[in-house]
């Protein structure tokens, strides 16, 4: 009951790492879109496992299959079902966790919630799941690209290593480097801090940051499913996500109203604001100024080293990393952060339809 | 379709902050339940205007009548429905806002969306609905009080005002002054501070920290609806929140994974951990730790200074506060982020029912 | 989590029929309808007891009242709150059924399901319940005429008496008689039968037929939620429904395909069919003719005669009818069961807003 | 938005007939569950075309491939993917129906709602989608066996033959003939009749009847979610139903109350009825006698006969019979039946858990 998401852009994922495929139906895509097959192909291509000396080197291709709802090219109305099958599964990596808890992992919850759990690889709870997003994330986006709605996430920090704010960066640079910082030199920065990191076989969060251009007034509905809210629960939903912020965010809350209020001008008969503490959202609609938006993402959790833990029976033990990991999830966490942004707005774009005669 | 939050302790809200009434209905309670009618009051009264000389002098007693689902004292498994009578309606104070677009409020966002809107006092976009919040609130805390599960919010910023980390402080002592603060010096300065930026006929901002104590393991949905992307979507659905963080938060991205992870250790039978970085919950399901979590108020956008702004025709114009407001809301919204929390917890609390045969 | 019903104009009904008043909340009426309130009046009159001979003799106005969601007479997009408070609450006429079961009713599977009961009247349970839908389906009714949808329901059957086809009969004299069959000769057997019954201190049932005419093309979500699916719930879910069938029905299936099969053919650049045996659904989605389906309700469990039963403890006893209750029940269902259609009706039209691009 | 089915128990079906597979998403499955795949394929066996002269002699395996949600045989409480190969698909048989409407098919409000369809074999309105419903239902049967729930659908009426009350059947019998009815004797009449309307190149419509035994009592929600609103909901969304009634139905609306009122007496400790008018629901909570209902299908559309029609460009044309269909639904719309009533109870069984303290 919590596989879905969305209310009229509706996605159910599916699978577990070392199963034999993931996948995800959208149901409530609009008929008539046309599907690029090669886009979800390029979107799926930046989030996989093995793409820089940065990430994990194990590797997956992701190649993924439409089975239904999508005829000549064109959406038809009827649920898209994607499914992407997983190759390289070395669930001999994980024979050890079977009986033993890893620390900041979902093995003991999940054994506690549920009774029983498939522990290769973290089965369920492993951020593999996050590809089924992305693919049905590219195809918001090509909804949103017809409203000319462009969503740009990008690395912000990593460890203490940051960029200045959004304004002052190049967001088409984003993709000229492994760690999808748009500017150069400090990604250089940040990826020498991963290297030594993954080096000292540990690991670092990390920030991502997002901005949406070009969207209409008057998404999102105004009390519970407030614009922020959404996408406040569709970040924290991301594997390793530990907060969210938008517009003035934390740093907002030391400033006086007089400071922070977003004065209107009117412009060539369009209404704008001077400044935009709010993050081009107000009372919980969008308000046609730029979205903008901070993730925060914890250290991965596996680390190569001994760690003391306990297992299933209450005995204390060793948990030693194996497999291959990523010693910092931010820049594989970009598509995924862009992914759900494009979910969120796609999904309040169609219930704009019917918010006034 | 967005005044409803939860899936099977669910509420739904109504009402204009100048209208008739507001209210709510809860449908879901279970059968059983002792509905404390003073307990609810008192949670109301924790919420209402007029309350002390550093909340808005405008009176509401918000007194509540319950008009269904309670039958001599109990819940009877059918809606409780509970309606709040508007007192105090100053309607006139915002004649002058029916034309005029309010800096950083929801009135342009609101008019664009419907193309008419009850601007009386914010009308549906007001913080008065969320006194419909806490009566629902105040009847799920009821429930999980049958399970020992214990929810403590308080100030822990205001401005550049902090409080230690919740460890350190006596939880106990929230309600002996006005800010809702625990440290009692600490309070005095933030008391001050409001002061002054009242006396300033300004505002500001501030943080609120919650803590949940005696969660049960295995609350939670673990993909989309993780318990702190629900804690998340539900603070963030409160008017002027900008941003969530639990557990390490922001701060915790900068750690290593090997300083980060929770090391367990099995004490008397109950696994446990050494840290709690993770505040509570890992891969989206409590362990049993306290679960704690941060929730930042922008500064209050209505200040009683003159303020450039435009008309609905898009001329320019000057917004004067009028009214009686807030010169900081995070006193007030204590008892709202534990209302939030509160019907969280009951409603995974009921799907965990389900989670396994 | 049982009292709402809709999906994107959503409504939520509450209240006992012996509590201080019920209610309903509509969530997702698009802003800018007018709100016609004595047009809502006097769908609430068509349904309310006391208002012939052949009805229950109670008293209850009916009255209701507007909390939320209209400002100057239009909707606003946010909740719409009705209540209706009850008056002729006699409830000592049920103190006999506090601990007895009455047979047919509703009190034995609510005592079991919920383990108290708020037995006054039959609580919730009671049909006063449908005074919500009636006041909700008539805002519905308001929209659906801006798109020139017209509804119309007639009761076809009491017990053995019935009308011809409606294609036979004049749906414009409904109302032109208390028991609100269009064709008058038959309407006089069918008063003189329920006279008849309700002397014989009985019940007797009777079949409500519905019409509805120029839906357009396109209403239903083809695989669970076909239009005809939803109106079946629908009605269902209205008290002392047993059975619907829609379009040939149950008749329909001794027919042979050859006979069965509505024809195509095309009119002044529009597609018809010949024949409407598919009831104006095909595939679960709207063709354009005109629906038409047949809902029946079964003799009201309440009569004035002594019946055997047992209490709550296992003993055998007796229950007398007391109050005063409708011999026959299909009169007054007329206005519920368009308001159920229109309820479903209008949902589907804001759905089909983003059925494509 | 409308392939989904369930509140707690929850599915999504995908898929065209003619595309590369159909499938199921089940969420909500509880962990622990014994997932006996040798049973599912059993109850897709019942459902699949060729299985004797009477059906369809189109060729499905309808062989299924579990992709997640089960580990080592049992269910882990996560989302339950089963994926279904379409073989035999010859596309080509629909080639002439690209353009042409056929009569009481969903081609033409499938072409006015979407504006594109998949026009190979009916593509999302087939009834091939209730093979994923037979596969999900399946699993529920599973779930619903180990609290001695037992569902049993036969075919009670073929054209104008029929059978006798269910009480009067044995009902273990109904798998010994072709046609799925328990009585041998009126089977053999019902077999004829079919060869019959199939060497008149036509079709012919029937009844089918589902008995649930062992329901517990309380299962239900009151209100909207009546257990018949959701039975009615359930069948009417299979392919081909145009009606629905339940215990008593359409004749017990001729009935007096005093007839139809079904006194409660005790037995052993347990509270029963002497008759069953109610069909086993009580104001819509099953009172744990029999449930009965009676599902009505129409004729098959497809006949192998030219019929006058139009094209989508509204000129006249025939259509001709091609492809291999069956004369008759009802054979095998028996699992369907079954397959759809274990999804409704197994979901009230699960809504059930939270319904008191």
């Amino acid at each position: 009951m919590s596989n879905s998401y969305g209310t009229l852009f509706k996605i159910s994922t599916f699978g577990e790492s070392h199963g034999p495929a993931i996948g995800v139906i959208i149901d409530g895509c609009p008929a008539g879109l046309l599907i690029d097959e090669s886009y979800i192909q390029s979107e799926l291509d930046r989030r996989k496992p093995g793409q820089s000396k940065i990430t994990t080197q194990r590797k997956e291709d992701d190649t993924f299959k439409i089975l239904s709802g999508v005829f000549e090219g064109k959406s038809t109305g009827t649920p898209i079902a994607i499914v992407i099958e997983n190759q390289d599964q070395r669930s001999k990596d994980y024979s050890h966790i079977a009986e033993t808890f890893r620390p900041s992992h979902a093995d003991y919850t999940y054994e506690s919630k549920y009774g029983v759990r498939d522990y290769r690889g973290g089965g369920r709870s492993s951020a593999r799941e996050t590809a089924a997003r992305v693919a049905a994330g590219a195809i918001a986006k090509l909804l949103l690209k017809q409203h000319g709605i462009d969503i740009n996430a990008y690395v912000s920090e990593v460890g203490d290593i940051k960029t200045p704010h959004y304004t002052e960066l190049d967001l088409r640079k984003t993709e000229d480097n492994i760690v999808r910082c748009p500017d150069a030199a400090i990604a250089e920065k940040m990826i020498a801090l991963i290297d030594q990191v993954r080096h000292d076989r540990d690991t670092i969060g990390g920030i991502v940051t997002c901005v949406v251009k070009n969207t209409p007034v008057g998404l999102g509905e105004p009390v519970f499913d407030k614009l922020h809210a959404e996408l406040g629960k569709a970040m924290l939903s991301i594997n390793a996500v530990k907060g969210f912020e938008y517009g003035s965010g934390f740093e907002g809350t030391r400033l006086r109203g007089s400071q922070h209020n977003d004065a209107f001008y009117s412009e060539a008969g369009k209404i704008k604001t001077k400044t935009n503490f709010s993050g081009g959202i107000q009372g919980g609609i969008s308000n046609g100024e730029d979205i903008y938006f901070n993730v925060a993402f914890k250290p991965v959790a596996t680390i190569m080293q001994d760690q003391p833990s306990i297992d299933k029976h209450g005995n204390e033990t060793t948990v030693s990393g194996k497999g291959r990991h990523d010693p910092c999830v931010v820049p594989r966490a970009v598509p995924i952060v862009e992914a759900m942004a494009a979910l969120v707005l796609v999904d309040f774009l169609l219930r704009a339809k019917t918010s006034r005669l």
